[in-house]
């Protein structure tokens, strides 16, 4: 049995720290996201202060949407420290597969610390197992691949749990893998699901040990809050605005009557 | 006929890929208006990344708001690759006239690439085509020139589309000229709605080669969008949420019935 | 008599232009807050201009949320530019206490130039006071001094009006003190609410010159604010939408009946 509310409930009560080196679009609802579940926050990337910052956190959650040369140092400097206090670490592959730079410093974090779970759409996970992908910036391409292989060949390669975000949601930690059918289409029309998504996911590693299934939770709960939201909202607009309070009025009872996560051997 | 409706439909299902280099404020509201109407927002400005970036757009941004001399370099790149590949740049010429290193870069533009689109409120452009103002920051501060002529002006010395926003809005080429009277008091109060003015028309240029044409269609179906939202709004955030609502809902009924686009010889 | 809602008529009627270099977390809610209540905010931090925005601004807003070295330096050329021009500069010190270099950079600030107004929850002013505090990040963590002494001491070292937000916030410039009990506890659960707060109190200060006073009337206009869009919210998203709403029509008679300022000799 898949304790999708169990965890929800520990983030509410340890409120971990969750610190983010994110992108300047999506940090707000980032760091509102995760206030929402009951989880603290905390955005910082001063390189003379990542670590220190990884000191009182619970999980890192890294995002290279508006990435420089500078930030992803400093993404480095927080993931070794947060390899050596041995919290989790995310990394949004956030549009991975449109500019040579960003798959080029995906694979130099990727190299660099130890990603414990990489989450990205199927272009941006197809990309980063080696495929040739042709991507219109951050959105989603079509990829031919088979979704499983390409998550089991990324996660044998770096040893991390592979989240690919889409209509159906797959987590796969190279044992055991899930599929969440939570989740609703206008998530489609908003900006920051994606990279809100990944943060649910560190607040949610950051209280359950096994982080694959930390991952699958996260995305049904998430998903939950998605598909409640999406009942009474005429555009995205007013969808985010109820994607946050449903999320923070989320209760047992109904993540237990909505939860859609199937398991499966990888 | 001015086909106000046609161009958004075209945005509706060719999805174009608009590149921004923005400001930290708005960032957030540039994407998602675009998305909003079925563009394809991506935000990048890595010095490294941001040719590559333009390689996969069809419409770039520039947006001088939170302006570095970093930043308005990559923005170079970013517009003289733009030019290479001959899809449209627009630059909002955010507080231009606040500070004498703001008209300095804002020239720098115009002059490192060929701005296709020059956006700005009536003392951006009057600083711009070399006028004196005393202005309030990023607020439009009152000009005594004649807007149609500072608006020829500075058109015929960049060869450029000029658009100047205000309670009217005004858009030349230096051949033809559209007078916008769609539109609704709120946006005064809501922070960013002269960002995505310039994020839409970038969207609008990227499906019609016509950029005057497509900046003043642009302009009239968010004007039309701002007045639905009105309609229902409590104050400037409620507007705001709407704003990206009926955007998203928007008919092409709805635009022919509302639109209030004059034209005239420039 | 405190005039709680004469100040807010005063900042309706002169627009004044506050002048931010704040995180990039929370920047548009610090600008859409002061657009709300008929401010003019503008957020510029190239140091090449912020001397000259400081010129055309009547108050300066410093937040250190998301600092690094070179934004802390630009900050420090903006506070000097500032008290040459006489016009009040508030510190929001967010996040010191959370690792050395933010309360080294917070602390390099205050004696780089005069900072008239420090604003932060309990544990980060107990921070600057010179207290050793174990803090969540941005959360405010549990503080066992006695926070209007706490407030006095740190008033007197820096000659500076103290301001430590809370469930009832505290105000002192050292002679007189201001305990205001407006408020919601929702507050607590949207990100960026302390941060609004210090740009309110920077609008307040533009325009009264008594900065205490001006203080805690932002601080109990905001409360009451705060108190209206709780009343019709479902969560903490509704309710900081509301919040913009019911600050933008907030009207002299509802801030009379509602306001809680008890003030005390410090």
């Amino acid at each position: 049995m898949i304790a999708a509310d169990d965890i929800l409930t520990r983030i509410r009560t340890q409120k971990p720290v969750v610190h983010h080196l994110t992108n300047w679009v999506t940090i707000y609802d980032c760091a509102q996201i995760l206030k929402s579940i009951g989880a603290s926050p905390v955005m910082a990337h001063a390189p003379e202060e990542v670590a220190d910052m990884v000191g009182i956190a619970s999980a890192l959650v890294l995002n290279i949407g508006t990435l420089t040369s500078d930030f992803v140092d400093a993404m480095k400097v927080a993931a070794c420290a947060a390899n050596q206090k041995g919290i989790p670490v995310v990394l949004d592959a956030c549009g991975v597969g449109a500019t040579p730079f960003r798959d080029q410093k995906a694979l130099e974090l990727l190299t660099a610390a130890r990603i414990n779970i990489i989450k990205g759409n199927a272009s941006e996970i197809a990309r980063l197992a080696g495929r040739q992908v042709t991507t219109k910036g951050v959105d989603a391409a079509e990829v031919k691949d088979n979704l499983q292989e390409l998550a089991s060949t990324l996660s044998g390669q770096f040893s991390a749990v592979v989240v690919i975000t889409g209509r159906e949601d797959l987590v796969t930690d190279g044992r055991k893998s899930y599929r969440v059918a939570n989740g609703h289409e206008l998530m489609t029309s908003v900006v920051g699901t994606g990279c809100m998504a990944a943060s649910v996911i560190g607040a949610f590693a950051a209280v359950e040990a096994d982080w694959s299934l930390a991952a699958a939770c996260a995305l049904a709960d998430y998903g939950i809050a998605a598909e409640l939201a999406a009942m009474h909202s005429a555009g995205p607009a007013a969808f985010k605005q109820q994607l946050f309070d449903s999320f923070y009025s989320l209760t047992s009872a109904i993540i237990r009557e909505r939860v859609r996560i199937a398991t499966a051997t990888a």
